[in-house]
């Protein structure tokens, strides 16, 4: 059975700043025109970076949409064009006021399949050179160091459910396992 | 410092099936008034059904969105103001044919904490009777079974990139050795 679904006609019903929203129709496996409702984001990426005593840096910080606080590896936004490295290295920085430096590729994540473009690139840094946090000047965050156990604890404790931070803890301790 | 940002207006700029988009206004922790997109989603469910085998049951699936077909665990979409193990009761049934039992619950997942209010409350349940699939009209999908060892090399490999099958498949692993 035909999986592939063909676009036939797509509708911008909003553009924003950060997103914008398509109504597509598409063509489905049985030849018919369904509605496809479509987030657009240009993607972003998400470091977990190690200091030297192996703890992680976690960002605290007010999650507007799901109106809580949340606990979360650093992360951001690419800019239009941007390779993720180059986001992820200003990200740290912006963040912890770290550089990173032997950057690892853990792969990429989509957190949301079934209406969203979004793609998440992974990675695994250790603690460069302190050169300073500089946050936008919209963000207020909260740092804080956790080892590996203490962030899986808290994960199965529900106290982290941010879906990339997650996945990221479980490939980080994957690729510590392989790699010992 | 204070984290938390306050909701000054909200406008709806998209009203979907899926999904609704608000323009909002939010006063953050300067006291300054600044934009937030939002978009609004009802919630859903994932679940990691096992069989007598030890294999769980995946979902290969074209994501119109995402441009491609992804292998993820079985997932729906909350009716509104459905109890999520209803959703979940009904989804396994719907997508794999078997009826679930012992249902754990390993708790819940933001995928998109940025810009969007979708939670996913994730669950393990072991296979029961079989009553047979009935897929929505618009729902074309494989199955397959895959042990957790398979499930966590096509993670590492970059074959599955589903944050919430990662995030699940995490979970699970943390369940089953504190449950030995």
């Amino acid at each position: 059975m035909k999986l592939k679904e063909e676009q036939v006609s797509a509708e911008y019903v909003f553009r924003g700043k950060i997103i914008n929203v398509r109504c597509d129709k598409a063509k489905i496996f049985d030849g018919r025109i369904v509605d496809r409702e479509v987030v657009e984001h240009p993607g972003g990426v998400g470091i977990a970076l190690e200091d030297d005593e192996g703890r992680f840096f976690m960002v605290t910080q007010y999650r507007y949409a799901q109106e809580q606080i949340m606990l979360e590896y650093p992360a951001g936004k690419k800019e239009k064009g941007e390779d993720p490295l180059t986001t992820a290295k200003r990200e740290i920085v912006e963040e912890t006021g770290y550089e990173g430096r032997d950057f690892v590729y853990l792969g990429n994540m989509v957190p949301t399949p079934a209406y969203d473009t979004e793609v998440i690139e992974l990675y695994y840094a250790r603690t460069g050179k302190y050169i300073g946090q500089h946050l936008d000047d919209d963000e207020s965050i909260r740092l804080s160091r956790l080892t590996l156990d203490e962030i899986t604890e808290k994960i199965v404790k529900g106290e982290i459910n941010d879906a990339k931070t997650m996945g990221m803890t479980f490939l980080i301790k994957e690729f510590k396992e392989r790699n010992q």
